[in-house]
């Protein structure tokens, strides 16, 4: 891989927390980023994550989720007294059920030169089934023909698995449903069917056995999935020595499916690397990065909400060797770089 | 659930470890266990988890497992150096990679009575793909029209999955593939399609959020599979406290789908339960036990390769109000109760 570059467009990040006004009443934004990306009509199209939580109240803690009660989904704020001694600030163990602490939607932002964006006010998706209650997150855009498929984060109060919707016209949107169970995360959808079937990555979330890889399978018709087979995971780098995840979909080149992947050191650190896979065969691992090509830096990339992270879902193609990767930064902003192939 | 009793035939087991033996060349047999079970012709089969781990040696750990080399699938055994300390004698981690420390795969036994059972000496089904790599565990056999589907653990090197395989006649098996990917366990099929698809329970292990829990899907093709559900999971109960997973095949009842699952306590101790499921829509949970019909009690449930373990992926229906629940105990050996309807 190694005439590939990715460098930052600027020291700056294209969007930041404070960008963004929050959809929830009574609700803080606590950060805008890993967003999907898309070409749509003239613009460029993000899909922001946009991580909300109710403002805080002394000596409470405030746990955002959505319920659904007769059949209507529901904003919900559980209030406990907040815990003794220290605690992770995203994830709490409460009456024996782990919650979220921030709770996640969709939301578009458009530009026309890929570096000015405007947000929109409300949600494109906000969370609206029990497989929902914790959150939407990190959406990947998948253009076939005329339909955009997205991918994303359903976190459910029994764990986080992976949602299908379509749209058209990014106005109205089709729930697919669930179609990988948790725990899973990080599915990207190929932009072409292969032998007919969609074809799409995805990395269980192991625990006992194993550690988080990318995976692939594929489907007939969208909504059942299958064939699962294991493509890469950690190489005994130190760098992804504890996940590896896919990105934004993967983009064909002549010399194969390039996959714009994420690792994470033992130390939580997320860094962003590349892999090419067989055109015909994509479960075959061609090549791989055998060093990260950005890594959190910066300082909106190393403190935020959850530190010293670049991670990418999201890139646009700027002709046949660039392309223009969008990157979550500390779980707070998104930043920009450029992908060259040289 | 209060009319169904579940009670031991006797206080001796079916089957013992040393009623087995090993395939392996050099390999012990630790325990013969958590067998799925079905009526063929005349006979009552038990398909069976054969655990093997190469004879120990001083000082050495060594550990199987299933290498595929040039398309091939080979037997192996890695030796190390035996862990300095105590370890988990089951699952152990060396060199970064975690490793089983024994193997399992699924072997046939075979009664007239259903209470005397013959021990093939060969494997029915041994590990034979890369997904395989560290065995096959815990199938169940769900038989629709003259298709018997078999649902197992496929334990890869990178987690357990859901293997799905199928037999018309006990000789000959076709592998569909790993249908559900890691990490899954407990997966079983109902025994006829509702709405016109084949429909699965399932267990997704999670970890940072929920606890693991009873999930249903969808299959057009037996292949491809969708609309992931969550369909029950821990109610406050201690004795379910940690974990909750399918058993063998639903059977029809007139009162609904009747489900035989069982609980984990904190304590790592497993018990049997009954659940009732719509028949119509199998994802909606209209009963289930308030208490366990049955716990490790007896010597050999209480002690063997895993400790105080009643877990059921086997029964047979002996009438419209009598099936013959056939449990491993303890990870080691079988037992029979006789679930009533009273």
């Amino acid at each position: 891989m190694q005439k590939y570059t990715l460098q930052r467009y600027s020291d700056q990040p294209v969007l930041t927390t404070t960008d963004v006004k929050p959809y929830g009443d009574g609700f803080e934004v606590l950060g805008a980023f890993n967003p999907a990306a898309c070409r749509f009509g003239d613009e460029i199209l993000l899909l922001l994550r946009v991580a909300e939580a109710p403002s805080p109240a002394a000596g409470r803690l405030h746990v955002p989720i959505v319920e659904t009660i007769n059949g209507n989904s529901v904003l919900t704020v559980k209030s406990f007294p907040e815990p003794e001694g220290p605690y992770d600030p995203r994830v709490v163990s409460l009456d024996g059920q782990t919650y979220l602490t921030s709770l996640s939607h969709l939301r578009l932002a458009r530009s026309h030169d890929g570096i000015h964006f405007t947000i929109d006010e409300k949600p494109f998706m906000f969370p609206a089934r029990p497989d929902e209650a914790f959150g939407l997150e990190d959406a990947r855009i998948t253009r076939i023909d005329d339909t955009y498929w997205i991918t994303y984060t359903a976190v459910s109060a029994n764990g986080p698995g992976v949602g299908l919707a379509k749209t058209t016209d990014f106005v109205h949107v089709e729930r697919v449903g669930m179609v990988l169970p948790p725990p899973n995360k990080d599915a990207c959808l190929f932009p072409e069917r292969v032998d007919g079937n969609l074809v799409m990555l995805h990395r269980p979330m192991v625990s006992d056995i194993g550690k988080p890889s990318v995976w692939i399978c594929e489907s007939p018709d969208g909504i059942h999935w299958g064939n699962h087979r294991y493509v890469f995971g950690a190489a005994g780098s130190a760098w992804d020595y504890l996940k590896i995840g896919a990105g934004p979909e993967p983009v064909r080149t002549d010399e194969g499916w390039l996959v714009l992947y994420h690792g994470a050191s033992e130390q939580h650190e997320y860094a962003l690397a590349l892999a090419l896979l067989s055109i015909n065969d994509p479960g075959q691992l061609l090549d791989r990065s055998t060093a990260p090509l950005l890594t959190p830096e910066l300082i909106w990339e190393r403190e935020g909400f959850f530190p010293n992270v670049v991670f990418s879902n999201g890139w646009v193609s700027k002709g046949p060797n660039e392309w223009w990767v969008y990157y979550g930064a500390a779980d707070s902003g998104v930043g920009l770089a450029i992908l060259t192939r040289h």
